[in-house]
């Protein structure tokens, strides 16, 4: 069997998933693991790439047989060394640390790094909700807001791979405090941290809510996307109230970056989209539509939920990974003779 | 003499400035008239072509060796058919006007045309304050907020000719209404109309200015950027206050481009920039690396004023019909036998 196994991988904060692709996109395999990110860098490092290993055989394939691996990273990273820079959803053991060069040595395939929105964007625009545009956007709703931009076909990095933050678009100057330290940001109007202190303030200030009981019900801690759900399917007036005005600011953030951007496709995605489906996708688009600049807008952008949902990010490192290592073997250009 | 000049036009609503250059950007020669706009679209474009054929006489050449023309136009447009779609500040005869076929066909040279703001951004680009760089975004603050965005060294028109509208970024949700007819853009907070509207509003409600008096002293009914300068130089309160305010909007409007975009340099100019200069720039710099996603970008990104000044958009416009004509030059690639 020739090189042709792509490995793509997804690191989050909780788990980590890897699926084993081949040249055309199709998954042969995949495994999930808990991140555990409270063992340290070490620990995971040497997760990854049990999981990795595990996940091409069972493919059917073998570490020879992969031509490259894509890691997505939460967090700013040098893809041309593939040092990450620091993910503070891993801790502090990610800093200026050599995953590329770990991961490679001890699999023995070249390995490339990609920030986790930005492998979510190439996938949705090779094999899900922007096949066929040249010009998207995907925003990504959970515990916070990323972004990654396609410009003209390609992943559009910024200087210094830093491009896409859109989560931190200023939408309501002097607004509430997000988690970056700066107030305002569409982070901390719009994402599901944002509708949970809501929802909590609402709470303490005495308004009814059914979210205590359905997180006791559901065991959970913290106010997942499923909780929030619930919350809406059984009509919990606080819920509908803060998810519209959540709704209302991601419509806000949308046209914004339309009118600076003039994509064909945004793309939403993330835990919050994914769980709320059409439901959430229609008012935002409602508010979008209403704020574009350009009103001949309204029928030519589409405003779509992810396809690829939880494979979004893995199946766009499989293809970053192929990307990377065709202009690897690229002979550099030279002037004809 | 070969076909070695090329004619920059910047078209705008009070005034029309034309330049002759060589093919390194040098200026041989430059006319400007008055607009007038309520003439109607025919006067207009008839006035365009005399101001060019002078520009052309003036530097010493014929329309016989001008290689192209550019022509920046305040409003949206289609470039491959050379049709400005509408312009707001020209009046109603500028509806799906062919302003390219007509000058082409008067003056017997290719026309090329291009958003009043992205010629701007491309004259900065290549011979001004962002010399040297590959992502910058130029924004421009007058009347209204433009934008031009120039990626990986080329101007990114997005899928329909209008990326770059900065101006209508939502920078407070249900904020103060825009002259777009939404509520809370960049344009309604921070441009020389949303400072004029402030000052009247202060001194409306009872609040001591100086405005009034200037404004008689200088002969103007508007409240012109030279009338807010004056006004700061002598110490007006309100002015200075309301003035802060539209430097921090525009403060936290760079900070959202440069969280998304990630460019090397922002380059600021239009009416109000030029006219308080270092004053202004200082201010907007501070609030935008307050509020950077990314702390490090402190260091590496320039916010500059405009070097050009008054010549970024003819300028632009130059060398945008120069690259257009070299492209139209240019045989279809075609594959290698």
């Amino acid at each position: 069997m020739a090189k042709e196994i792509l490995v793509g991988v997804d690191l989050g904060g909780t788990s980590l998933l890897a699926i084993a692709t081949n040249t055309e996109g199709k998954i042969l395999g995949e495994k999930k693991r808990k991140t555990r990110a409270k063992e340290g860098a070490s620990a995971v490092l040497k997760r990854i790439a049990e999981t990795i290993r595990d996940t091409v055989h069972g493919a059917g394939a073998r570490l020879k047989n992969v031509r490259a691996i894509g890691l997505g990273v939460p967090g700013p990273l040098d893809p041309k060394t593939g040092v990450v820079l620091h993910a503070p959803n891993l801790g502090p053991t990610w800093n200026n640390l050599p995953v590329a060069a770990y991961l490679s040595e001890t699999l023995g395939c070249p390995v490339y790094l990609a920030n986790d929105v930005n492998v979510g964007a190439i996938g949705e625009y090779a094999l899900g909700a922007g096949k066929g545009f040249r010009n998207l956007v995907a925003i990504f709703v959970g515990t916070g807001i990323g972004g990654g931009i396609i410009l003209n076909g390609k992943l559009y990095r910024g200087t210094r791979c830093s491009a896409g933050e859109i989560g931190h678009t200023i939408l309501m100057a002097d607004g509430p405090l997000c988690g970056c330290g700066k107030r305002g940001c569409a982070e901390a109007l719009a994402s599901r941290t944002a509708i949970e202190r809501e929802i909590r303030a609402g709470i303490l200030a005495g308004q009814e809510s059914l979210i205590p009981t359905i997180m006791e019900e559901l065991g959970r801690e913290s106010m997942s996307s499923s909780v929030i759900a619930t919350a809406l399917e059984q009509g919990d007036a606080l819920t509908q109230d803060v998810v519209a005005r959540a709704e209302y600011y991601m419509g806000l953030l949308v046209a914004s970056i339309v009118n600076v951007l003039d994509p064909e496709v945004v793309v939403l995605g993330g835990g919050v989209v994914e769980r709320l489906g059409t439901s959430y996708i229609e008012p935002v688009r409602k508010t979008a539509e209403r704020y574009y600049l350009n009103q001949l807008d309204k029928d030519r952008i589409h405003i779509v939920e992810t396809q690829l949902k939880g494979y979004a990010g893995v199946l766009g490192a499989a293809i970053l990974a192929d990307q990377s290592w065709k202009r690897a073997q690229k002979p550099k250009a030279t002037k004809p003779t």
